[in-house]
């Protein structure tokens, strides 16, 4: 715990190594980080990794990765690994679906056949994957309609339940996620409704979904003393830089997002602040690196104009170089924030920080 | 010198480093090798690499990569370059040229803007990009049009001549290129006039352009008696493995190519006697690397039935992979073939190599 804010730098253990908290992890889609080699992403310091049951499922399917030694073996990566529950997949990503209190019909993204997701489906797969932290199938309803979010408290509880009692392996973590929409009463309904299945870790679903940011951290503050304090907090699909920062001044612990590697194949760098696009004309004859006080191998070795050049020519580099940057500019940060935790630090780290990003509502968490 | 054979393991200086031949460059044509860093090359163990002057002189600019440093400092590659003259792309990207004794005009096959290569402005722009070693402007005619080729000797041997009359630099090589098709006398005859300019090397040119294996391998015979025994060789644009090898026998000490990173972008891997394409069903389950013997990246972290999930998912990593491979291949290939012809074994390594090829023509140089 770092004084003065609800930062944790911990310890958690899974089958594949101790991840030490707060992480970030760089999302694997399809059994890839785009761009990134297993060697890259261990040169750049990840150490958790998530992956997308949904897509897995489909292709290449998951009983094919069971059979080749599970998703570590598969995609060459020793370290810990985090499935989602394909949820928020199946209801994003899938142009036609069908929900009932059962489970999701739904059609596949790539090739219109008709699929069906259960809680018991959801586990099996992820069973079948073999990841170290595996996800509660659950669903993620557009957070500002509180009937909607009401209702669908429900059901998310109950397939929760239900995974519980699918799940069979005993070396696979399974957290419960936490939903409410921005609401403080269903939020702290959800958490002590799931805290009653004493499930080895939370997550935090259902934001950064459109909400506002000021609505995001307002939920962060509701949820922060209420979650166990002994387990691991992990806040989904949020990887803006001072989102994150602002989620471990509120006591998270796990973020995972494409935002990096997604804006890199878009041709755009993560730099204190924001962003720069590389696209950008401006940058047509510069010698500078895209972050002159970046480590990374992109920064040290290349221009913004190599850059440019490469991204204007669609090259594969530049996808390489710009993901590498943007991951590196992730990782590094939970680095310097575990560090400013155990130093006592992160209050001032983190108004420093967030000090170049726009000021969002009323609270800062104490800043 | 090899007993028995005509290969050569031979050094040749640059200003940035000393060559150990025969070498093979992989191709950045856009002053990057497609889904490779600069220093996955150097992991590689490539030395080498070739530039194309007809591409970074429409984009992002000659002028430009001067004013940033030139080709190395631009691309982060600090070994030996070699550009070629933009000939080439002329003829066989541009869909409109008009080529006439001074030079040719061309249609971009970017924008469609209309722009003249002379020799003058061929050295002029490789000067700016300021490879090691230069190529002359010339044209390659189609091989086996006997009037076209030799009507077409004329213009080229002009062409050198003008080259060397517009070369400023004195870092650079500047290479001529011989021509003459399938045709012996006319081989000769290009050979001889461009040796009495005294070059620093010579360029087998015109070749693995649609002309079978049997007549490219009979004109590298004709020349390699032809051609001074101490400057080396360059037989441009060839890299498929049975041929790299019958060129080494041959005398041949330099090759360029884009075959092992086109190919990987397709998804085939080359292996000895041929490739696989990964796309194919039956890799689909298939746990062995693609090769058993292979020491390369791919080979030594995934499987084949990996590979193919990223290639038919269209991951950048599956290009990673695949690149890496193919690239390993040829450089492993000519790291064999140096350390073959120091032990004066080359003739059962290129016997035992080639058997797996099906036989070309009577010759095999000996063996």
């Amino acid at each position: 715990m770092d004084e003065g804010t609800g930062a944790r730098n911990g310890r958690f253990h899974t089958p594949h190594g101790i991840l030490e908290t707060p992480v970030f992890a760089p999302v694997g889609t399809q059994a890839t980080v785009k761009a990134l080699r297993p060697s890259d992403l261990t040169d750049l310091g990840a150490t958790l990794l998530l992956s997308n049951t949904y897509h897995l499922y489909l292709r290449p399917g998951d009983e094919l990765i069971r059979d080749l030694g599970g998703l570590h073996q598969f995609m060459g990566w020793d370290g810990p690994i985090l499935t989602d529950s394909g949820g928020f997949q199946v209801f994003s990503l899938s142009d036609t679906r069908q929900i009932d209190d059962d489970g999701v019909t739904f059609k596949s993204h790539l090739d219109g056949s008709y699929h069906r997701f259960t809680p018991e489906k959801s586990v099996a797969i992820q069973e079948n994957l073999g990841a170290d932290v595996i996800m509660a199938f659950d669903e993620c309803p557009p957070p500002t309609d509180r009937d909607y979010v009401q209702q669908s408290l429900k059901r998310t509880h109950a397939w929760a339940e239900r995974c519980v009692q699918a799940k069979t392996r005993d070396d696979q973590a399974l957290f419960g996620i936490v939903q409410g929409g921005i609401f403080p009463d269903l939020r702290e309904e959800s958490a002590q409704f799931l805290m009653g299945l004493d499930l080895p870790g939370y997550a935090i679903g259902g934001l950064a979904v459109g909400e506002s940011k000021a609505d995001m951290y307002a939920t962060l503050d509701v949820m922060n003393p209420i979650l166990p304090k002994d387990k691991p907090r992990y806040l989904m699909g949020v990887g803006a830089p001072e989102d994150v920062v602002n989620g471990v001044l509120r006591g998270v612990d796990i973020f995972d997002c494409v935002l990096p590697t997604r804006i890199a194949r878009n041709g755009a760098a993560l730099i204190k602040g924001g962003r720069i696009n590389l696209r950008n004309a401006k940058f047509q004859h510069d010698p500078a690196p895209v972050d002159e006080t970046c480590s990374c191998y992109a920064c040290t070795h290349f221009s913004r104009a190599y850059l440019r050049h490469l991204v204007k020519a669609n090259e594969i580099l530049g996808h390489i170089l710009l993901t590498t940057h943007n991951v590196h500019f992730l990782l590094e940060l939970v680095r310097q924030m575990r560090s400013a935790i155990r130093q006592g630090e992160l209050a001032s780290f983190a108004a420093d920080f967030l000090s170049h990003y726009p000021v969002v509502g009323p609270s800062q968490a104490g800043l």
